[in-house]
């Protein structure tokens, strides 16, 4: 059995004060605290709990697309959209075809000179490789510590391919495909996929060639149902690169969050994606103490050995071990049982 | 407390008829073995298990590259050159681009079509969505199941985008990169991700133009390392409407399988994988007891509500709660810490 220590321990005392710290403004606390978030380091539950009281007032906002639809210009302009309506905005990007986060912490800071340094945005790109937790509950958690440093205005933004994707933008209040004007077959079936997810559909580079087709796909699409009752999805044609049609997207995403907090729709939303986090986190901290604490890697090791030498059947063994764990006891599942 | 009956249950026995069975040759057994598995139908570990004793002795396959490269066309021409030596092949393809069954199931009879439905080629495509276990446990599952059909190549196609792509991959014994000449400044970003994970490149398409710069790319990047010591992935040129360059990557499979087998690597290799998929396994089986058998689905229910609603800590819960069903002790960690 191996039991892990960690190498240096803060009690649950600094984590309030580290959110203290970050509610204050203290721009390296906030730093400091979503790393631990991401890389979830032992008090990372305590950093989120100290964060908690802090959150549910922002409006989250995801935005998805595919590579190439300006997605990062079109948050850009909404955040300067919010800011000259004084309101505060975090934006937490993901892109999982960009792994290195040398290069996302250095497009951040390219991102940040752009806003002049401004205090009431906040810019964090996510790594998003091996994240015990799942990338969208992180992420979710990442938006949670922004928001709880007094943002109102959360914008999430990530790259529209994958499950991993579509697992983000449902944990956002509001959800915004961006689409453009003469992308191929392959981003087609891509749209076919986030369709259901979409809240509103932006038609970015609106100014070139092909803008009604798309918007006409789309409605053809929205033709096929799949969005939620009482709300058909807007499209708002954009120019990201000159800023035309910001206002009237910023409007679209107040009209659509306001439907949502009329038809209660919002808290049911928001009830759907913590249930989907609990989960999450059982399933996360379940494998933690069980594997880390009571099993051992080096046990595993063992185990994964002798199942790639073909000496142990893993199925038969993830039964027993689980058995074990759980001290369940043996008729409790006497017929292993194929459902038709 | 919730606690979930099959409607319907078969024996033990009855996944080890279906096993038979599709070992005898029989497609809709098989078709009908790995349903169960992709759906993680109780029972799917006894199909799992079944199969194990026949699995392990062919050699897997992962293709990746990114929509448009030609990867599909690619694997067919590979697939009828292992049948003209006499191998037998499955097809695993997962595309999460593609999220609809129909759609891939009719993409299987046209693919299958063109092989005269040979009955030493199988062809699967997967679905994407919802899988408790993990998609790339999930497909390795299922990759196990065609294995114990008989087929003594294993050909898994995959999209490569996102970290799900990565970890399929990652369960193969040798993993092919597949890029084309002439895309654009996304795809590089792409390529950079995957660079590690490749054990052979092809350049596809390479009657185009930009082959060679394509070529003298992925040489730039090898001399920055990460790729696994003693040996170079080589880079294959093919052409995969015409065919040509099928042989010559055949060939680089072959060496690289034997290098690995040599070196002890691909021992080493599978029982890493066997490790990743032994922890998924876990994790997914503690999860449905826990959440599904102990916990109750409408507990979970109650409980998102209530957090959505800013009346309970979800953090402060979880920790209860997996305590609560693991009967851990509060003294076990007194200090809720945070590493630095």
């Amino acid at each position: 059995m191996a039991s892990v220590t960690p190498p240096q321990a803060v009690h649950l005392e600094e984590a309030e004060n580290l959110v203290a710290s970050l509610r204050d403004g203290n721009v390296r606390a906030l730093a400091r605290a979503i790393s631990l978030v991401e890389n979830d380091a032992s008090g990372a539950a305590s950093v989120l709990s100290a964060c908690f009281p802090y959150t549910g007032h922002a409006l989250r906002i995801g935005l998805t697309g595919a590579p190439g639809t300006g997605k990062s210009t079109l948050v850009d302009r909404l955040a300067s959209h919010y800011r000259a309506q004084q309101q505060t905005v975090g934006i937490v990007a993901v892109d999982p075809t960009s792994p290195f986060t040398g290069g996302a912490i250095l497009g951040d800071r390219i991102r940040m000179q752009r806003h002049h340094a401004d205090p009431g945005l906040y810019i964090r790109s996510m790594a998003t490789r091996g994240f015990l937790g799942g990338l969208a509950s992180t992420t979710a958690d990442v938006a949670s510590v922004v928001e709880a440093s007094g943002k109102t205005r959360l914008l999430i933004e990530t790259v529209g391919v994958g499950q991993d994707e579509v697992d983000i933008v449902r944990l956002a209040d509001v959800t915004v495909v961006v689409l453009v004007p003469g992308l191929g077959d392959d981003v087609q079936s891509i749209k076919a996929g986030i369709l259901e997810i979409a809240d509103i559909f932006v038609v970015n580079k609106s100014d070139r060639e092909g803008a009604d087709r798309v918007e006409q796909e789309i409605r053809a699409m929205q033709s096929l149902g799949g969005h939620a009752e009482g709300w058909v999805p807007p499209v708002v044609r954009t120019v990201a690169t000159t800023g035309d049609g910001t206002g009237a997207l910023a409007e679209a995403i107040e009209r659509c969050a306001e439907w949502l907090r009329q038809t209660g729709k919002l808290e049911q939303k928001r009830a759907a994606a913590w249930q989907k986090r609990l989960v999450e986190m059982i399933r996360q901290k379940l494998v933690r103490e069980l594997i880390h604490h009571r099993l051992g890697i080096s046990d595993l090791e063992a185990h994964a050995l002798a199942v790639a030498a073909r000496n142990e059947d893993p199925y038969r063994l993830v039964d027993k071990l689980v058995r074990g764990l759980l001290d369940l006891r043996e008729d409790d599942r006497q017929h292993p049982s194929i459902e038709r």
